[in-house]
């Protein structure tokens, strides 16, 4: 029976997964620093072990033979997303993935230390080499998929994900926010000049922090049977849903940052451990794109975890794990004053959930072009810096380091990745919209630190759908509505508005 | 170039053995208790993999074709290596193999039941069941080895090993013991009246134990840029060369044991590290065996750990790593009155190293027998207990739990592993002779804690050759004479004597 053939695969697939993931988290954790060019290598083999199997031609017949199987409705979905997985797995020739590989990979180390140097003419060659073979890949993948080639692209991180309709969206939220931001910053300089940020009372040892970041991962619904919480310099959620590996990083001047990053990450490893036992080892049992991650991380995140009724439950948790000193005579409002402080900057990675959005939306609109043809690479830092100056006030025209260079993700070669952060941001203040309509003691409930309802509500919309339906359809089911900016702007109008 | 052909294949095959063994050590150490189920099911896929690669058909023609290709000395070792790996792993049927992986698993699941009960009876037909499997084997792989069927075992674990070398160096040890152990025994008590054994000042906190722990590594050699030390429940060497992953365990009652198992490991772990770097994804790149990996974690714990001289470099570290309470007092001989404790006891693991080898010689007769049919299962209680009164003057009879189930070697299948133990303990010994005749002031560098020249010594004649030539090859190589108990007897004696 050829889709029993398809489910032996998977599971083969999912035992390379499982020591790709554990070595990938490992690495970062555990790992001797002299023992890197080994594993790099033995997982570059693994990958291309997974690659092998998860391309085989006798795939094809697999699935076209499955299709006049008698299968129930679940093995139905299921077939699709194999076969979806193996489109995107086979649509570029073996060649022209090793020249994309050895493109990015030169790219990506050049960039590691031309970055720091703020060098944008050294780095321009390695860009538009990246650029050229992004363009042939998104072509590829249009003419394998039926999509145009931005789409296409997108369609790997969120599948559904089309410009037809994140452009309005976008459009709108930009809209909004050009005026918001302002409106954002006035009403929070007024706020501060009657209650002024308080100072820290430092130093927080290492050891509490991590006790205050696991008891607020247990409050809100971290499964430690499966996971656990380990110091990485870059905070990440890895890991397999059975043994989801979730890190973060501590300074003691402060700790707040280490735990709003926990929780951000507390909400990708919720939808891992939520994810449907019985389908890990096909793709319909993945989660379902990048943007509906981001969305359970930042549902966590920004959603709960920065709201006032957040922390009537976690202030005396503070006390229990930090001691008494740490936030000692804070009010609600003066955490809030730290953790939902707004202003503009140059980094993407360090902004405030009001501006964060305008750092993507730029992204999104110079990269459809470069995409497309329509802006070429050399001509970026001026493209960046009108946008830079339209969308935020702030200028970056000889700043290349903290301007077009401050992300990885053109020099790896990942376009279309971008708008799934504002996504995951738009969904998340959907799906708590949603939730505040079917639970509407939510809010107490939050103030007693008792997530289960929330918890019960977000497993049967969205972590045990897994990967059934696209990313829209997901989006639809779960909320009644389709994606729209409408409950993100209520959101920041509620929370930053006058 | 058909050796190319192996080369590459060796890549691919250390990738999955890298897999294997990080995974591995992760499951002991940071793995989610949940995570179990999942673990287990890739790392069999991926053993599946492994197997599969290791045994395909193409490869003896690879082996055969290479043998008329252009070779330097070291590629024609090499693919000698290849070829005595191909045969021990394709000359079981699928068939056989997958019998024996069932039988064996049901076994070892029953042992740890029914063993915490010392019911024998119960164990008995899965034990039949095992050897039954075993006599099969052995008949197998002697078959394809040429060798008689216990040695075609043996040479699994330490290849050259054979009964007829083994069997006269064993005979004159346990002579030499059965007069020995009274001995030793009437001059510890007469020690002891003198010098009383000492009270340990605990608690010692596992902090600073860890602390001891890494300190003593540090100082024999362990590469912390290539290794590192975590907790376990049952402490091992594990990993890959480039990323050793040691473990210990810790009381708080007492920290000798901790210590001198760290100390072991670290042997283990030397060798593993020592090992050469462009061999490593070659057959011929790894440690030679059982045996001779024994040899070098019992040279670090017996040869140097438990001397005089290691203690009186040793003494301060304990004091600056566990505070000045800890063997405060202490004279070098009470520390060496509890290290060096010798008693008759029922248990292999829990033995000195005077007693351990009446152990290992009564399981190594008793097994031979059971492997061609002398002696049947049911009869092993009786001759386990004649052979403990023989040598130990202690009965086992009515106990199966501390007598004949107290290991997992039989109820798992691994007949022929037994002897690596003691052999183990005579090559170190061995080396020790030979390393202090080329070393003179061997015993002042160990007071100063340098083992610069040790280890030296030893990488030359032992890490640095991995597999090149047999177990009994690299013994003579390495100390210049055959494998012989008399430089073992000669350090119990020195050691223990009147």
């Amino acid at each position: 029976m050829s889709f029993q053939k398809l489910d032996d695969l998977g599971h083969k697939l999912e035992a390379l997964e499982h020591a790709l993931s554990i070595l990938g988290a490992d690495e970062a954790t555990h790992m001797a620093v002299g023992g890197g060019e080994k594993r790099a290598e033995a997982m570059s083999n693994l990958a291309g072990m997974y690659h092998a199997q998860a391309t085989s031609p006798q795939i094809a017949d697999w699935i076209a033979d499955a299709r006049d199987e008698d299968l129930n409705a679940d093995q139905r979905i299921a077939l699709d997303e194999f076969e979806r997985n193996y489109i995107n797995a086979t649509c570029l020739p073996t060649e022209f993935v090793e020249r994309r590989t050895a493109a990015t990979m030169r790219s990506e180390q050049l960039w590691r230390d031309l970055r720091a140097k703020g060098d944008w003419n050294s780095f321009l060659p390695a860009l538009e080499g990246v650029i050229g073979l992004v363009r042939e890949e998104a072509e590829l993948r249009s003419a394998a998929t039926g999509l145009a080639p931005y789409d296409a692209l997108m369609d790997q991180y969120d599948p559904g994900n089309r410009t037809a309709g994140i452009d309005a969206v976008f459009a709108d939220l930009k809209s909004f926010l050009k005026d918001f931001v302002p409106t954002a910053l006035s009403v929070q300089e007024e706020r501060l000049s009657r209650t002024p940020r308080k100072a820290l009372n430092a130093p927080f040892p290492i050891e509490r922090q991590r006790e205050l970041g696991l008891a607020a991962m247990r409050a809100v619904g971290f499964d430690f049977t499966h996971g656990s919480l380990a110091v990485s310099h870059h905070p990440f959620c890895g890991g397999v849903p059975t043994d989801v590996r979730m890190t973060t990083r501590y300074r003691t001047d402060e700790f707040l940052s280490s735990l709003m990053g926990v929780l951000h990450e507390t909400g990708h490893a919720l939808y891992e451990q939520g994810l449907p036992k019985d389908w890990s080892h096909w793709p319909l049992g993945k989660a379902r794109g990048m943007g509906m991650h981001e969305s359970q991380s930042l549902f966590v995140e920004m959603q709960i975890a920065r709201s006032p009724e957040f922390w009537e439950f976690l202030l005396p948790v503070v006390h229990d794990t930090l001691g008494a000193d740490a936030l000692a005579g804070w009010t609600i409002e003066d955490v809030l004053n730290e953790v939902n402080f707004v202003e503009r900057g140059y980094i993407r990675v360090d902004a405030d959930e009001v501006t964060y959005p305008l750092h993507v939306i730029l992204r999104y609109e110079l990269e459809q072009q470069l995409v497309s043809g329509a802006l070429e690479a050399r001509h970026i830092p001026e493209a960046w810096d009108a946008k830079m100056s339209e969308y935020l006030g702030i200028s970056t025209i000889n700043d290349a380091k903290d301007g077009p260079m401050q992300d990885v993700h053109w020099p790896g070669g990942a376009f279309g990745y971008f708008p799934s952060y504002t996504l995951g941001a738009m969904i998340a203040a959907q799906l708590g919209a949603a939730m505040a309509k079917d639970l509407p003691d939510m809010k107490d409930q939050v103030r007693r630190g008792d997530f289960s309802a929330i918890n019960q509500w977000r497993a049967d919309r969205i972590w045990s759908q897994a990967s059934r339906g696209s990313t829209p359809d997901l989006i639809t089911r779960a909320t009644g509505e389709p994606l729209n900016a409408d409950n993100f702007k209520a959101h920041l109008q509620r929370r930053y508005g006058a």
